[in-house]
């Protein structure tokens, strides 16, 4: 089958295997499948990853137990299922966890992958292929929902204007908060009208501090803008992960009495509800689409945001 | 009168003017001020302070509208009032605020101090002087509840024996939590007998994960300590100030979902309510009683404990 390996170098494969599904797996053929920045961060090293990159998709199951011909997307942390994490409901803390297309499982940059069956979730039939594709990072963005309390009388920055932080200002404006989304990109930001209040960072300054500061840029320098903008006893959630390390000092956050959360993956089936009331609009976002052929050329489509495969077309 | 004053260099003086109050401030004669550990990072170099040490004490009102003859401790935070966060309550927020001891305000390694009548907490009669020397730093260590619902069930780590990590050991003790003290002296662990397991770090290694680990041990290096000990989403507090930064990844945080609580000052209408009720025990952890002419000498008591100044000895 077709896929985009990566084993160091990113590479067009015509040539490799469909995957086998194991027991309890299901074979999924994909339709589309999304890019996010953490590829570029596996590209760039982090994780150490070989194999099929990409794990935001949504398919149509060919083979599994009863789930044939129905349309799902999935949860892509594979738990081992008996420690405590897992026992706890949260495989995506597993310290021995495949993550799809991340760690150590083949991934979504593909004609098909395989999959447990307790990872699918069935797409609503009002979902379109298109929408339904984001519902990984969408759910991402819920984690932030899931992890801490929004209230609608918070004053709340968004930093970054890139996919994540777009997903993010999405959800968060469903709470009633108080939302100004900070970017650099004035394209981007035009893509939030009526959502949110946008700024530059220099004009995000002028309307500090913030009750709680979401940090989506993708990038080392990001927590110490947020640091600047949070008032004392915020809060600061980071959702970026990248090889690189900063240094940074915890007295101030002691000093300050702020609060980091650090959120990663989230609930999918709450971003296919939100997604299915169309309380979230996801398409706008779309940057190109793109063929597997296409390759790294599809990373970096134009107006920066998210990259789709085609990945039926050859 | 007598005091320690610091201008980059610790000085006994007996030749200091007695503070005036301005309107609003009362004049207290000090009892007893006990050492902390911010003091040393003061003169580490950490907040550039000139004037007299010194933030824990216990005293007796000598002018002051009212307030003449009354035993005292005191918030050490004086805010301007009028800005946001002091009419949120909260002036140790203050970002104009004077700290005593700390920030543009003389302190209590003094024959006399001055602060503001707002700032002043009568302590209850039943609770000696020895004890209500330490109101301030309990009341650091109760912001940890005020900050974070520790629950029974909740298996919590506090890294560090010493004097802010003893205290912070028996206000958590007090939740019913699984508590483990972790650190490097045998006599200061002994002090926990009764209300908390004790254990070296590789010992503590072998018991992790934990919910909530509080980060007391005074160092850079103990907020990786932490991080080698929480489980997945689980929290850090952190408790320590210093001057030097270190190298972070926030990427680690992202993925294993951390919770990082920056803590500082603490409700010392609280803390006294504890001591009177006696169900924090805080004698045992004095190392020391000095006179203010023995200076830093004063500062490294014989097991490391708290020392005292008996700011009445000449």
């Amino acid at each position: 089958m077709r896929c985009l390996y990566f084993d160091g170098r990113l590479k067009y494969r015509a040539d490799y295997p469909v995957p086998v599904p194991a027991p309890g797996e299901a074979l999924v053929k994909v339709l589309y499948a999304g890019v996010c920045n953490t590829d570029r961060e596996i590209m760039a090293g982090y994780k150490g990853f070989t194999g099929v990159l990409g794990h935001e998709f949504v398919g149509v199951v060919e083979q599994g137990e009863g789930w044939e011909g129905r349309r799902v997307v999935a949860d892509i942390n594979l738990g081992c299922g008996l420690c405590p994490a897992c026992r706890d409901g949260l495989p995506n803390h597993c310290a021995s966890r495949r993550v799809l297309g991340i760690t150590a499982k083949d991934g979504a940059f593909a004609e098909y992958l395989t999959l447990p069956l307790a990872n699918l979730r069935a797409v609503p039939p009002g979902v379109g292929d298109l929408t339904a594709v984001f519902a990984e990072p969408l759910a991402a963005a819920l984690e932030i929902c899931d992890q801490c309390h929004i209230r609608p009388r918070d004053r709340v920055a968004v930093l970054g204007d890139g996919k994540l932080g777009q997903l993010v200002a999405r959800v968060l404006a469903l709470t009633g908060c108080d939302l100004t989304v900070v970017g650099r990109h004035s394209d981007k930001l035009a893509l939030l009208a009526g959502l949110a209040a946008t700024a530059t960072a220099d004009e995000a300054a002028a309307r500090a501090p913030f009750d709680l500061v979401a940090e989506c840029t993708g990038s080392p320098a990001g927590l110490a803008a947020a640091q600047a903008l949070v008032k004392p006893r915020g809060r600061i959630v980071l959702k970026s992960t990248f090889a690189a390390a900063a240094v940074l000092s915890s007295t101030y956050w002691v000093v300050k009495e702020l609060t980091l959360v650090g959120s990663r993956c989230g609930p999918t089936d709450a971003a296919l509800r939100l997604l299915a009331r169309r309380l979230v609009d996801v398409e706008p976002l779309i940057g190109g689409i793109y063929r597997l052929a296409d390759g790294a050329a599809a990373f970096d489509p134009p107006g920066g945001l998210k990259a789709i495969f085609d990945c039926r077309q050859p």
